[in-house]
């Protein structure tokens, strides 16, 4: 038997994350990515250079690769959908990328699957004042597709805002969510097998900032019950949705005490990133193993807590890492960078994970090693 | 800052998994190996396809890396001398490998810096039958240099024996071992950063079988004051050495419970395995940091029990994983493939970590994945 490729859809941080365990396990691993000597292919990916919207990148990727999946949903699942049906295996399914990429619809499905979320509606210049005075006089606008790490988001909480809003994404398809007032905002890493084994990861909580993930602490700091109903939920939308692989469901605990689904990413997630040093199996390996048919690996924690902070870009030019020294003198912090380059404002540029017994402990330890790093 | 590079000088499975760990913490890396499309190029490395006594392949190492290293120490030292000489960091010395690659030269210095191991003699064709006697009759006949995972090394227990073995090796210079009637074969991986901080993993016990390691158990199960015996003498050596990076020390465990140091490894090594899945740092991450002058990690397991077995190829022609699906149903186990091609008879192909509490049954998910695995 010849050695199997994987295809991965983008050759970003997530996909060079992907990469290492693929080899390990020994497979070959193709990307598609834009940009020249991707972080994939910086890990010993062969890169197709082309964006993830070009149909020719995306046949020579399917030639290529034994399976098919993705480090991203904004991308052509036509595309995706024409490989499919020639019989290679495409997980996530296209018809799940799709559905998620439009917000508004993964709302409706959820909701409609009886999974609790905040109440939803679509906004036209006709009903949204309505809509807004109905939601309380505070609700986040968003585009229905191309939405992330804040981008085609607002929150609404005047007339004026509303207004600016409306004129901001003046082009595109838009619906509102009812703000809710929540404590916290977690998230649950789910793995399902091609034979429909579905494990889940213990219940993180993501600290968002400028509305990008900065700061996972795992496990979260939530009683039994919210921790239970949250990863109860979090397997029910992905046994719901029938995908393989793995999902990154982000949910909101309210103030009083309910959970509802916020967002599912169909892939792997920041807020897993944790589980590189502190889970017996990676989520990338795991996903690995799930897309190949390869059997599901343990999600157990192996230390009683973890933190996980992003190292975001804090200027526009070429990588210069700094403090690294400092900030692996900081015991049980590992620090994993991207070969991204140039750095940019907020750009996703590594990350840091700190593990020990204590999670406050861990979390001042995980902040040293951020404060002393600078990309 | 330019993004730095690390030479690595061999690109086999050592400097695959080395080149993970240098990637992460955002090193280029550069490799000298004979074979096309090496293990450690599979992952990213650059590759100088040549072989480790090439001179021009070394200089072209040298020429594009700030810090140059080895996975092997088979290799020309008067090269990586005149490198040095240039003001260029190679670690280990090379004086400490051109030290280690001649074994009774290896011994000489441990014995002659106060560290207990078999006594040693230089063999030649008029003394050899003295020395047999001297050693009572059973003794390791050995080359000087290019031994290991076996070759250059015969077990003499008769005059036949002995007879056969220097016919064997007559083209090289010999030495003879006193046989050490051990109960265990016991490791301990060692690293000293460039400010000679030193710090060690966890004592293993090391199982060889055809004299190649085919089994690692950690921690070893030694009483206390024998692990602790052994892991100051492993100390002891790689301070007196003066060496910056991972350090492999081989150690015997007599009847009488005495520590004899067996043998060194200028580098990281397979008795040091299972700090992948077993340990705050890997061992791999902990030589980045050494040869690089980043701080040293923690070197503590976080899990309480850890096997490794090795994956031998099992026979000779094109590489083909068998079995890894079998292996990956057993909770708690690692598979990590090297991406060798062609597999032969005892190459060694992978390897297998297991996790978890108790030893003897951690060993028995490893063995069980083992059997499952065939390349």
């Amino acid at each position: 038997m010849r050695r199997q490729t994987i295809g991965i859809v983008g050759g970003g941080q997530l996909g060079r994350m992907l990469t290492v365990p693929a080899k390990q396990l020994g497979f070959d691993v193709v990307v598609v990515d834009p940009g020249e000597n991707c972080p994939a292919a910086q890990v010993g990916a062969e890169q197709i250079v082309g964006d993830l919207y070009d149909k020719e990148a995306l046949k020579k990727l399917a030639e290529k690769s034994d399976f098919i999946t993705v480090e991203i949903e904004h991308l052509d699942t036509k595309e995706l959908e024409a490989i499919e049906k020639l019989g290679q295996p495409v997980n996530p399914s296209p018809r799940i990328i799709r559905l998620i990429q439009d917000k508004y619809r993964q709302k409706v499905f959820l909701r409609e699957a009886g999974i609790p979320t905040a109440e939803i509606a679509e906004i036209t210049e006709e009903n949204a004042v309505q809509i807004f005075k109905k939601f309380g006089g505070k609700m986040l606008l968003k585009t229905k597709r191309g939405a992330y790490d804040g981008r085609g988001n607002m929150l609404v909480k005047s007339h004026k805002d509303l207004e600016r809003g409306l004129k901001q994404f003046a082009d595109a398809q838009l619906y509102a969510e009812k703000f809710v007032p929540f404590v916290k905002e977690l998230a649950v890493m789910v793995v399902r097998s091609k034979d429909g084994e579905i494990k889940s990861y213990p219940i993180v909580e993501t600290i968002h900032e400028r509305n990008i993930c900065i700061e996972v602490l795992a496990p979260a700091e939530v009683s039994e019950p919210v921790a239970k109903k949250a990863e109860e939920l979090a397997r029910e939308v992905v046994e719901k949705l029938g995908g393989v692989g793995v999902f990154g469901i982000e949910m909101f605990l309210t103030r009083d005490g309910k959970v509802l689904i916020n967002e599912i990413a169909p892939r792997v997630h920041n807020s897993g990133h944790y589980t590189m040093d502190a889970c017996a199996t990676s989520q990338f390996e795991q996903h690995i193993r799930a897309v190949t048919g390869l059997p599901l690996g343990d999600t157990k924690m192996l230390v009683t807590s973890a933190v996980m902070m992003n190292i975001l870009g804090e200027r526009n030019g070429p990588t210069e890492v700094k403090g690294l020294r400092e900030a692996l003198t900081i015991e049980d912090v590992s620090v994993h960078l991207y070969g991204k380059s140039p750095t940019k404002i907020d750009r996703k540029m590594g990350h840091i994970n700190a593990i020990g017994e204590d999670l406050q402990a861990v979390r001042r330890k995980a902040e040293k090693a951020r404060k002393a790093v600078s990309i």
